[in-house]
């Protein structure tokens, strides 16, 4: 397949929140409390919310700079592009990135949004989260339709009323609800307990995809206090495997055998890897540990369940039938630092070599309008869905790599994987 | 190749320590506060040092067992095959099941010898760890010349004292240590200190390997206090990953382009992903995070300075090449609860469809060599040593799986990761 066919959906990308999105969504009487967006002294646009300060740190927000300017500091607009907050810009990165499809997971509020439901007031913290979905969907992705894939944000402290918002969020067309990848370390049940029994029994119904992002817990694996950063950037995406395994060997995937449980920017290379020792450990060990799969393997199971991602990942691609050929989907992660925006088709279609177009339209955007009950070609012809044709209609649009250093830092900021983890729990 | 035709050496199997080991080794004037082995009232067969109770786990010495046997309780000699503790009996059993070598991690004193070290007395805790090195090499291994890899525990309360005895240890022909994946959790400096470095410079001085073992630093990941077993047992070989990535991006392997570094039990099909991120997320990320590999990527590096192994790992075996056909090694796990013993050799045998002579050579039994400076050859005659020339040797050797139920269990113990965690941990 010429690289110019391909049509791109990408299932894990993330905004950074524009000041006045609540303005319209959130009722009156709960305006003064709501996250307000300032600019500090020290020059960082920040939201503050219920006394904390939650800066856009610049790892998340640095498509299109230099790579030496990657770093941990907060940033300003100034310090982004447009694409980052303003949806019209991230439409025109995303056409000149030759990207038809985004899904776009939230910034401040944590991947799985755990700071509104960490709130002790729970009705606000369910105006909250209703006010960003109904932000999200008719106002982000509402304003270019076919474009997105929209997700919505639970209600972490409750199975029973996440059920009733991924009912809701249905209603308006959303099938994708974004949730910690381990209930446990934020205080509730974990997949073990069927407390969740409500929440799953509306995803199958709503025919809704839990998608679990890599870090929505909030925890981070920390090898030691000075381990540079790489560590952890390097074991990120596989360490949701971890997750996988808790969730395979849960009751959940049996109990409920339409679940649908996306492994959000976990990669896919270690998936095969992942089955076999899977289907090992039951064969040796369920005769004393008391697992029970029926008529399946537990990799069958999880064919069956789970879905998976890669932002570039050759081995992935290599072993694309071990893993299941529909169950595999693409993503670019812009706008954070592992992006490869604009770049992105030319990188994904030089593994592509030898891979048949049936499979690389699978991977590419017919598994991700499966799962996600997504159908941009109700809206958009395909013809104008293509890499090619997306960046014609960009045009002159700029994708430059260039400096947007404003002179405020003294470069890429160092710090060890321990200082990291403790901003992230702050 | 004909299955009879291969030549197994197992990097990673487990000897249960027999009584009376410290009887000749240790000083007289430790012995009265020496390991002890004791038969509880309950009828186990326990060690007991220094106010601790450590009993033979179920799941450490189940080969031979039904599967439905297979727990957590703890155990009596009559309820193990010899095998486990007495070196004659493992012989006959390593040539039933067709391995000519076997490298034996320990067992009571933890993977890397960490109860001997948390002993405050230093002096006693240095006698005792030299004590066991010596009835490893001496007794153990020396009982039958050509059929073992020595391999010794450390002084992990010291880098300084871990060269001497890597240095004392390479004088007897052993060129192994097995160490903690990590020091952080027991206390120690990180990988990242250059505390360590008089320890590398013994390894490298003398080529000796620092095996380090999955679970070695006593660290589990528990999912959630309910989670089922399975989980853990799934994930603890990738679950080592965590460790190569703190070993790669500290800066040891290019101090110390010599190192060898052998990563124990934890799988292989992981690898070529592994691999692929490290690189990936060098070239994202280098110019901000400040890594300097020079000429080399980290997967080069990782290459050049990591061994890997597996039990079974059909994919693993796929991805050879991509892993490095230098860098792969076979273990059977006897006589844990992941030991395929006794038919090793056929399910080994079954996933080499396809693969050159020279390339199962290789995996079977020359890369353990050469990584390990093992020459059986010197000893035994090659013809000898084949799975076929070993069985026939142990003539009517008894393998067949029987029960050892000696009615003191109600039946295999079901048991949280929690639970599992927390009797690690005592």
């Amino acid at each position: 397949m010429d690289m110019n066919d391909m049509i791109l959906v990408s299932v894990d990308d993330h905004l950074c929140e524009p000041p006045h999105m609540f303005d319209e969504h959130l009722p009156a009487k709960w305006q003064d409390e709501a996250p307000k967006q300032i600019r500090t002294e020290d020059g960082n646009d920040v939201w503050t919310f219920n006394g904390a300060v939650i800066p856009n740190v610049g790892l998340n927000a640095v498509a299109g700079r230099p790579k030496e300017e990657y770093g941990m500091e907060p940033t300003s607009f100034e310090e982004m592009r447009p694409g980052c907050f303003d949806v019209h810009e991230r439409i025109k990165d995303m056409n000149a990135g030759g990207v038809l499809g985004s899904m776009c997971f939230p910034s401040f509020p944590g991947f799985a949004g755990r700071l509104f439901a960490a709130h002790p007031d729970k009705d606000f913290a369910r105006a909250l989260i209703q006010a960003y979905n109904d932000w999200h969907i008719d106002e982000w992705c509402g304003a270019h339709p076919g474009r997105f894939i929209p997700m919505g944000l639970p209600m972490i402290w409750s199975a029973e009323e996440t059920a009733a918002e991924i009912r809701r969020l249905a209603d308006k067309g959303c099938h994708s609800i974004t949730f910690t990848e381990n209930p446990v370390p934020l205080g509730e049940p974990s997949w073990h307990d069927e407390y969740w029994n409500p929440m799953l029994e509306a995803l199958v119904e709503c025919d809704t995809v839990l998608s679990i992002h890599l870090g929505s817990s909030g925890q981070l694996v920390v090898t030691a206090p000075d381990a540079p950063m790489d560590v952890m950037i390097q074991m990120q995406p596989m360490n949701i495997s971890t997750a996988a395994a808790d969730l395979l060997w849960s009751t959940i995937p049996r109990r409920y055998p339409d679940i649908k449980i996306a492994l959000s920017e976990g990669g896919t290379g270690w998936v095969p890897y992942f089955m076999d020792r899977a289907d090992k450990t039951y064969s040796m060990h369920h005769l004393w540990t008391g697992q029970e799969f029926g008529d399946l393997l537990p990799s069958e199971v999880f064919r069956r369940n789970f879905l998976t991602c890669f932002i570039t990942d050759p081995v992935g691609i290599i072993l694309r039938h071990e893993i299941g050929i529909d169950n595999l989907t693409w993503e670019m992660d812009y706008p954070h630092s592992d992006s490869n925006w604009p770049t992105a088709p030319e990188e994904l279609h030089a593994h592509f070599e030898g891979v048949s177009d049936e499979d690389i339209d699978k991977i590419t955007h017919l598994n991700a309008m499966e799962w996600y009950s997504y159908d941009p070609f109700s809206v958009l012809p395909r013809e104008e869905c293509t890499v090619g044709a997306l960046r014609d209609a960009a045009g002159d649009h700029d994708v430059s790599v260039r400096s947007m250093d404003t002179g405020r830092h003294a470069g890429a900021e160092k710090v060890s994987l321990q200082d990291f983890a403790t901003r992230q729990s702050e």
